[in-house]
């Protein structure tokens, strides 16, 4: 089987696979109704929270859009933290319908500093929302939520998390950190293929939707609530990825939350020890690098996309490149959801091979 | 197995059910590209265009929203054509965007009549778009698209069509019918799970794009086209649904477009004689009645829920309700995609012992 090491889609395990694969049934049926109030039960229990969370027919970027039309108002001030392309891209999407976006950027590699954040927040009163990336799959950096939230929380502003990439890979305790709105991606942690987007929102953040006035349908967080009371989702659902996550969730929670984060947190280190004991140098702060994603850096006359071509070709191994503007400055191993230390040790082993080949001298 | 006779979600072949249960690959690597382009060039035959066709990760209703805010700015004036429900929500859809819609409301069961939309049109110089359904699922009616198109392209107006419940099923000629946007889904004719909608854009649609201002980021079809050139989809795509698209298309072809809309004229007529011969009445007006899903009434004591309920219950055959106005009001009967006689046939052999259990008086 191909290691597939990227930061989503992930590999799925057989039993998931085997759902994906199940014959279709009426999405607004007693026997759906059913399997989606029991995924949403078994997901909020990932998400550790008590909110509202909604299933959409969408991938991650959906998702966060869904938060930036059903929490703003054209003409409403945010804060839009970016550490990294998704982080950009976050603030582009409240930007594009029609926010007035603070950005604070960060240099890539580096985690957002709650002290910045708070100055920014001091100086710009007029701020309604923050716009954060908990794990930021471009750069392989976690923020710091905790610190985040206190800071955000503190001064009464909605919090909105782009999670896509840490939730159910990583701790993240939606109620506990008082995130309004965490979203997350079918084809992360969870195990699952791409094609739906997952959604909380909290006290708060349904009485930011009461008063935002972006235009919203398909995205409607307050259509998807009421259909949700019935069991149904306000437009056809993609139904498949619903029984996957049916038969994903029932794994995660039989392996146990705590102990999923614990394995990602030992693959990270794992992952990141190997990286730096081949002679390579990690992008990331090393005090925030993130559990699910390891970005590494090309340099010593490493060419990285020849990397990632021989790593498939000779291996079988599929490795990420870089996005934007780190595109070929830089490799990323993808360690969320279904893998162990096995997976990665066979990137190194391979690794070994391929770096001299593409140029890298130790 | 069940005998899903609902609109969609449609029943699917095993050999796309085995497609959806293949494991994850890069979905920006060349692999997914070579299959994205077999996918678009096939569908486009089905669509039998040579405008830009483009795979978004949502529902058909997305594909609504993408033709909406792609095509339009706020302010401009539309005309709303609608049918049924699902009309309704297309100029909904618009409304909700900013979008002046002058709506034209068909009772429901009847077409659209080409000569009063010609009116409209007349009246209305400053119309810009005409938002029409082809085949109104809610109601079973299919409009006369070829008449539609004289009217709307003589006029000169932007011609945006709901093509979501007839193309893969029905003659759809898009680039003779002048049909600038072209929406369908993946749950439909096409014997693929929901997840994903198709869109393809005439020359004239990309010139209405340029000049559109209502905000897009998730669905911009100018960044889907830019993806599709290289092979790829701006934002993670249902990688699973394009993995049994390519399955499907594959068995379309082989079958031949022209035979597929000759067994979906042949069995919609077979379902509207049976259901007559039962002695129930038709909603659609027979001229209009669509060959893909057919509408019954529920009159002559008949409960409808109470019908499907014993259908699903006794014979494990799944009808679909009346939806909006029309709840409790109508059954539907789905015939669109992996159908045959035989599975209709069963559907009657059913009905017969259910009808009169469900109040039905003769």
């Amino acid at each position: 089987m191909q290691n597939l090491r990227i930061p989503g889609p992930t590999p799925c395990p057989p039993e998931v696979l085997a759902a994906m694969g199940r014959q279709m049934i009426n999405h607004r049926g007693s026997e759906f109704a059913e399997i989606i109030k029991d995924v949403t039960v078994k997901m909020k229990h990932v998400f550790q929270t008590k909110n509202e969370l909604m299933l959409l027919t969408g991938s991650g970027t959906a998702g966060l859009e869904a938060a930036v039309v059903n929490m703003l108002s054209p003409g409403d001030t945010v804060l839009g933290v970016a550490i990294g392309v998704f982080g950009e891209r976050f603030a582009k999407i409240a930007q594009t319908f029609g926010a007035n976006v603070i950005p604070l950027n960060f240099e890539h590699g580096k985690a957002a500093d709650p002290a910045l954040m708070k100055e920014a927040l001091d100086a710009n009163p007029q701020i309604k929302a923050v716009l954060v990336t908990h794990n930021e799959t471009s750069t392989g950096v976690t923020n710091d939520l905790a610190a985040i939230s206190k800071i955000v929380k503190g001064a009464g502003k909605l919090l909105l998390v782009d999670c896509i990439s840490s939730l159910g890979s990583l701790n993240v305790p939606v109620d506990e950190l008082g995130i309004d709105v965490a979203i997350s991606g079918s084809q992360k942690g969870w195990m699952v293929p791409p094609g739906m987007a997952m959604i909380s929102v909290s006290e708060t953040g349904w009485q930011a939707y009461a008063q935002a006035k972006m235009p919203r349908f398909y995205w409607d967080l307050g259509k998807a609530k009421a259909g949700l009371e019935k069991g149904q989702t306000p437009w056809t659902p993609n139904v498949s990825v619903v029984f996957a996550f049916q038969v994903a969730l029932e794994m995660m929670l039989k392996e146990g939350i705590n102990n999923i984060f614990t394995r990602h947190a030992r693959i990270g280190k794992f992952t990141r020890e190997g990286v730096k004991s081949l002679g390579l140098t990690l992008l990331a702060d090393e005090k925030f690098a993130s559990n699910t994603v390891t970005s590494v850096v090309a340099d010593r006359g490493l060419d990285a996309k020849k990397l990632n071509k021989i790593m498939k070709e000779e291996f079988d191994i599929v490795l990420a490149g870089g996005q934007g503007p780190l595109e070929g400055k830089i490799f990323r191993i993808g360690h969320l959801g279904m893998v162990n230390e096995k997976d990665i040790q066979a990137v190194f082993d391979g690794l070994k091979v391929a770096l001299p080949k593409a140029g890298f001298v130790k």
